[in-house]
């Protein structure tokens, strides 16, 4: 793990890292030390590893919770280079976006064609981090919609570490066999209005998650409109289940 | 409103009262002076102002929000007479509920037999409450879930000292038209195995209710295991919103 650079606002350091070919960053309260909680957060379709959600919540995770949190560029995104077949599924991706078509089946294309390598990523970055002194061995959170979710579930599914998942804006049927295998407590967002996913496909998502203790929260809106609340309510979820 | 007695346990005190026939109770943070906002819970079908899951609520309410709590009996309910219609309603309720059929036609007709009262009641409840000393002018939100929620409808659309409210376990169409009318923020609880509300019946009462910020909160479970976290997260809502 090589640290590339090293900034600091409004009480939250920012730290650029590579692990082998992946490139991620590590935002943490200024100052700290100790071990502590870290939260990893998986970006959206097209995004990147500071996309402004991604940065927006980290910051308020680190300030208000005293989290670590790790955010990385999953395979064909932000800084890592594209592979033909990931790009023929981004152009088909924003034209039906655009045509306020379905995108379910296109996610699912996605998802197959990363989904094997992010999980040993993320197991790879995840192991890094919490070697670091002020980080340490503590429970460890997940928080990932969309894309993000997708590329979550499986990773929740099959990694002991991660005790407590936000996840959502998703529906895809080719994650419930994976969703079934989580056992851990799950915040699931859904957009009652959402463009993008189905809204039955996203409650079959829900239904099929394995865990106990799992609640849906729906607010009206789409895909993009996920309320800002909804960031108090992880800080508080993740708060409660990482102790 | 006549004050008939006074208890005091775990900081918040309980005042049991009458406004004319209604039987109502008032818990307050113990030693509590000055304006606060208030907090209404309306009770389930076949329970009381004092079941214990308005017990429970209303003395986190009070002891961790220092929020004033009012519950009042129900019209046929607790302290107050049956009606023959009423009674039969209620037996063939309990008939249904034994053999795990569903009972949103009989909520609707329960509804309709108390709910001209009850909103009239609650506002009468209101004033009177809002005429204290050590409570005041202040914010107004109301809790109610099941027959709390089907009577809370209305209440919340008709009234406008009301800012915020928690209802849900409910989905009988015939609250569809006063739910279109709300327009203050609202949580919507479903159970998600709820034997009682079937689940689409639930979704749609959500959809109908006119509010630009409304979120539904779905957890697993029958329609009498709605998870102790969710009173947590309604002490913050109630917290954020009745300032």
């Amino acid at each position: 793990m090589r640290f590339v650079s090293r900034t600091s606002s409004g009480g939250v350091s920012e730290q650029l890292f590579t692990l082998d070919e992946i490139p991620g960053v590590l935002w943490m309260p200024e100052g700290a030390c100790g071990t502590r909680p870290l939260i990893l957060m998986g970006h959206g379709g097209g995004q990147h590893k500071k996309a402004p959600g991604i940065l927006a919540g980290a910051h308020r995770f680190a300030a208000e919770g005293g989290f670590a949190v790790a955010a990385i560029d999953v395979p064909h995104h932000g800084e890592r280079p594209r592979g033909e077949e990931f790009d023929r599924l981004a152009t088909e991706y924003r034209a039906r976006t655009t045509a306020g078509e379905d995108t379910a089946e296109l996610d699912t294309a996605m998802y197959t064609l990363v989904v094997g390598q992010t999980v040993a990523e993320w197991q790879a970055v995840l192991t890094a981090v919490q070697q670091l002194d002020h980080i340490g061995g503590g429970p460890v959170g997940y928080w990932g919609v969309s894309l993000g979710c997708a590329l979550g579930i499986p990773l929740v599914a099959a990694e002991p570490r991660v005790r407590a998942a936000v996840l959502g804006l998703q529906g895809s049927p080719v994650l419930a066999g994976a969703a079934a295998q989580i056992t851990v407590p799950v915040r699931f967002l859904v957009q009652w209005d959402d463009e993008l996913m189905p809204r039955a496909q996203s409650l079959a998502l829900f239904d099929a998650i394995g865990s106990t203790e799992k609640t849906l929260h729906a607010n009206p809106g789409g895909h993009g409109d996920l309320p800002r609340f909804e960031t108090d309510d992880s800080l508080h979820f993740f708060a409660r289940r990482l102790v």
